[in-house]
């Protein structure tokens, strides 16, 4: 998962200050009131080329959206899309799930979206789900009491480890579709996993979760 | 969902004391001593022609199992099924799931299973579902503390709306399958829904839920 070393991402990255993050954890604690202007904080984790959260950043103005991706020769891209489309509703941070609590104080976040993340199909790499419990643990200290954590995936593994692992940490489903794209959701926004899988006619997986208070 | 009558019918549920239990509500508090012979009691609500309670019983002699099946003209089938096998670990009754706790007494059933249950996919039907709030309070009554429940059925709608109900009840997912004749479990005893259906290439869903203690 780790991307080559390439000098110019780094640069870039540095030319794109009101989009990109490069010290995350200075905001840790105060997310909405130095980042987002008072909006709810929506964070993605891995966010990939950053097409959803645009799609979602321009769907919802009022919410601050941040996008944290790993790989950084992957996050330029998301860098590239939403300087273009100008949105001052999104940060972008080149960081890792594991470090979260270094990032987030704890009920800093409104919501949580997981989109195709990686399915470690492996039952020795559990561990490596965003789904596996140390990773919920971490979501339910940032998330804001009853926050909420929405995730899709084409991946039937993993969606049936996930639901599985939800339950267990204590969080309640409150919407699971085993077909998104027969809902019609007028409001779903893709992202690129999605698009390319749904073309292919695979059925795409989604669940709303509610955190313990 | 009522049979029409045919006094065949009724003459043939009396012809089969051993089999099929006509009072089941005299049972009530004494399943275990008077009709098992201190084995755990299994309940099968809406078990058909009996095909998947003649391999379980066949499977698990040490269990004793229940069938409940509303359908006059339908449990006949089951009592045929049964009578040919010859086994003594069986009960069927004619009742209607409304009516579970004026069968069984708190704390009496080790487990539950809902094979292929009518779907009502309509949303004012939401009520007649067998996962509905209403139906899961009598199960959790039933049930021994931390009682499992094991659901099958082809059908999304159903299976969507009651990973929500369930999860919505307090009950742990404790196994989730989006696809169960894929993983090949050896053990799994087919219905005549079931049959028919993964015949077709569709995918069976199954979950196995822990009620709260
Ligand atoms: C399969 S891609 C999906 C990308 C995008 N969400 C989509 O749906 O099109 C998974 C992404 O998650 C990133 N990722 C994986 N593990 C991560 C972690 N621990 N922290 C942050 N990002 C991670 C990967 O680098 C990759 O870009
Ligand atoms: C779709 S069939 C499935 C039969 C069988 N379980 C199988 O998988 O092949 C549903 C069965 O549940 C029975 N049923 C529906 N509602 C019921 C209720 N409230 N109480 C008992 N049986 C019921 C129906 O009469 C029918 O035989």
């Amino acid at each position: 998962m780790r991307a080559r070393h390439k000098p110019w991402a780094d640069d870039y990255l540095k030319d794109n200050p009101d989009i990109v993050e490069l010290n995350p954890s200075e905001y840790k604690g105060n997310w909405q009131h130095l980042k987002s202007g008072d909006k709810p904080i929506h964070l993605e984790i891995g966010s990939g080329k950053g097409q959803f959260i645009e799609g979602m950043a321009n769907q919802h103005p009022d919410i601050h959206f941040v996008g944290m991706e790993v790989v950084k020769s992957i996050i330029v891209s998301a860098v590239e899309k939403v300087s273009e489309a100008g949105y001052s509703n999104i940060t972008l941070i080149n960081e890792n799930a594991q470090d979260l609590s270094e990032l987030f104080e704890d009920n800093e976040v409104d919501q949580i979206y997981l989109n195709f993340s990686d399915p470690w199909p492996k039952n020795r790499h559990e561990k490596r789900r965003l789904t596996y419990k140390t990773f919920l643990e971490q979501y339910y200290r940032i998330l804001k009491s009853n926050g909420e954590l929405v995730m899709k995936t084409d991946n039937k593994g993993l969606f049936e480890y996930s639901l599985e692992s939800f339950s267990q940490y204590g969080c309640i489903l409150e919407e699971v579709s085993l077909d998104l794209h027969q809902l019609q959701d007028p409001l779903n926004v893709m992202t690129e996993y999605e698009e390319k899988f749904s073309a292919k006619g695979q059925p795409i997986y989604r669940c709303r979760v509610r955190f313990p208070a």
